[in-house]
């Protein structure tokens, strides 16, 4: 486990974790960037096309960063315990293809993974881009989030 | 000013609003969604790539949402003034080619705008799908998101 551009290697699938849309976060989140029927009140998201409380679907991506942030953290950490130097944190210029095949309801446990779709060299020095396709998927098995990313990744040899 | 299908014209620009991105809501996002040095604590994003804190790309897409959402019931609140019978609110099966050209730093206000690049029948009776180029621009002109997505629009005519 390193976060090293070099050590992903394509078609690698790294499952990041899991997160759970509770009710109070669902309508939180929608308060405040998404205040639409279906997102705030159950009562009133009866009447709607989903017949209930479902997250923003920018929650359900927002829960996916959670995850992928967590792991990369994790993947740090454990390079940090064998001596390793650390690359610098990398950004992410984009995002493509983002879709929402299902909705996400209150209770669902939403477990994200990352695939490596191709890897290349960029011409800034120290760096390479990854670009992974993501998936969230709920306790059902049901896909409820398909994204690409392409991720500036710190390189070990310079 | 209607939120029908119908009303929406290929090539029409609108201003949906501004979102001021407090530094409070850009690390109280951050804790939540996006727990990354540049995002959470000025100190430790100096040391960064942006040399200082700046929000969640995922948090500026999340205030474009507001700003939209705002914006399509200000048009329904106007059809309702009118006594036309509102369409059922649309929801959005994608977005493409997201994209964060410059960062969202404290005290940044992002106007967003939608451009109508095309529309067309759907299968789903009732329902139009209208594509929308998205983007945001700070106080001083920059371009700070941009994306395009596909919105159900609801049929004045069935």
């Amino acid at each position: 486990m390193s976060v090293f551009f070099e050590d992903f290697t394509i078609g690698e699938t790294n499952v990041l974790g899991a997160y759970a849309f509770e009710r109070d976060a669902i309508i939180a989140f929608a308060r405040l960037y998404d205040p639409q029927p279906f997102h705030l009140d159950e009562d009133a998201a009866k009447a709607t096309i989903y017949g209930g409380l479902v997250a923003s679907g920018w929650h359900t991506a927002s829960g996916f960063m959670r995850c992928f942030i967590d792991w990369l953290d994790r993947r740090r950490q454990e390079s940090a315990a064998r001596g390793e130097q650390l690359p610098p944190v990398g950004v992410a210029p984009g995002v493509n293809d983002l879709r929402w095949p299902a909705p996400v309801r209150p209770g669902d446990v939403v477990t994200y993974s990352t695939t490596v779709l191709s890897k290349r060299a960029i011409h800034r020095p120290g760096w390479g881009l990854v670009t992974r396709r993501n998936i969230g998927v709920n306790q059902d098995g049901v896909e409820v989030l398909d994204f690409t990313s392409m991720v500036m990744t710190g390189r070990r040899s310079l």
